[in-house]
């Protein structure tokens, strides 16, 4: 994803009719936003007396953050270019039986491509949320609610990816192909769902007078 | 929000120790993606054939949703400012005992305004739903998922926002104040979060093998 894009131009582009970026772009970008909230509460726990015996860790988990956003960036630009591909196909020739055919078999590969692209997305969720449950865990408590929001934007990470996995899966001919991709996705959807229920509740009641 | 800025840095901003921005400024971006792709949605049903009978309402909602991601992008701008005012009040000296209650007084009045711009975030996104529910129902089908990650961001825009509330109350001396608005976000909190579960259990079944 061209990061030296400046807000306004993603945003106009965004709102825009131009098919990319769309829904599976901004799925991916809540990963990155979340990796980078992540790693903005190690920054502010790294340094401080009081969390001096979690330094190290957050160091770690800093690194690691840092990947992990360049990560999802490299998927939200894979989206825009999986989408672009599936648009490509839909172009080809249909006169002939034969062009008929490639076209359906371009459509049908690019559409499984698109599935599998927020299917790495909601594993690279499935890879972040326990970085982020050690940060709200053990890092500066004046940033709890900057974890909170990071663990929501991994839920609608996961979310955002598996509408996007089932709407390509939906239009897919195999069944077969897309009843696997769907399986594999909703294991990690229900998962990734019940984790950050259960994470986002404990948070909030630390919050409320006891 | 400066909107020049470009998402290179915006995520340097984000991931580093500066205190702003953080969770509360993420939560109200929240807000604005989910209205852009709201509006991305409106754009791809206007002017299709199919979608004929819809077309002023598709107009007349990108037209708010349009305004609705200027009102976050103000809010995240909000937060920065509310933010730096605690910080600016904390900083206060603190010898005499007459700067001690100038420094409490300050301190209180900026943490409850730290409290109120993300209850505004909440009621912006509260305004938000229903508009992306309309989308959802009455939108181009090809873009039902994209109108599904716009709902997912509301969801996680006022579970931000929440826990931004519900931090800034719990270290107010004002008790009395605290439940008042912990109170009022409590209850779009509640509203929204089932509201946006069940929109997306909706849309998740539609992409499903009868």
């Amino acid at each position: 994803m061209n990061l030296n894009k400046n807000l306004q131009e993603y945003f106009d582009e965004l709102s825009s009719s131009s098919p990319t970026p769309g829904g599976g772009n901004v799925a991916a970008l809540c990963g990155a936003l979340a990796s980078s909230l992540g790693a903005m509460v190690c920054n502010l726990t790294i340094g401080k007396k009081k969390y001096a015996d979690v330094e190290q860790e957050m160091i770690s988990l800093k690194n690691k953050l840092e990947i992990y956003q360049k990560e999802f960036f490299e998927l939200a630009q894979k989206d825009n270019e999986a989408f672009d591909k599936v648009m490509e196909a839909f172009k080809l020739p249909k006169e002939s039986d034969e062009e008929k055919e490639v076209r359906n078999s371009k459509i049908e590969e690019a559409t499984i491509n698109a599935a599998e692209v927020p299917s790495d997305v909601m594993h690279k969720c499935y890879e972040l949320l326990p970085l982020l449950k050690t940060i709200a865990d053990k890092g500066n408590k004046n940033s709890l609610s900057d974890a909170g929001v990071a663990i929501a934007l991994t839920r609608t990470s996961v979310q955002g990816a598996y509408l996007n996995v089932l709407i390509n899966c939906s239009s897919l001919n195999n069944q077969t192909i897309a009843e696997e991709i769907r399986k594999r996705a909703n294991i990690i959807f229900e998962e990734i769902d019940k984790g950050t229920a259960q994470m986002l509740e404990i948070i909030t009641k630390s919050f409320l007078p006891a």
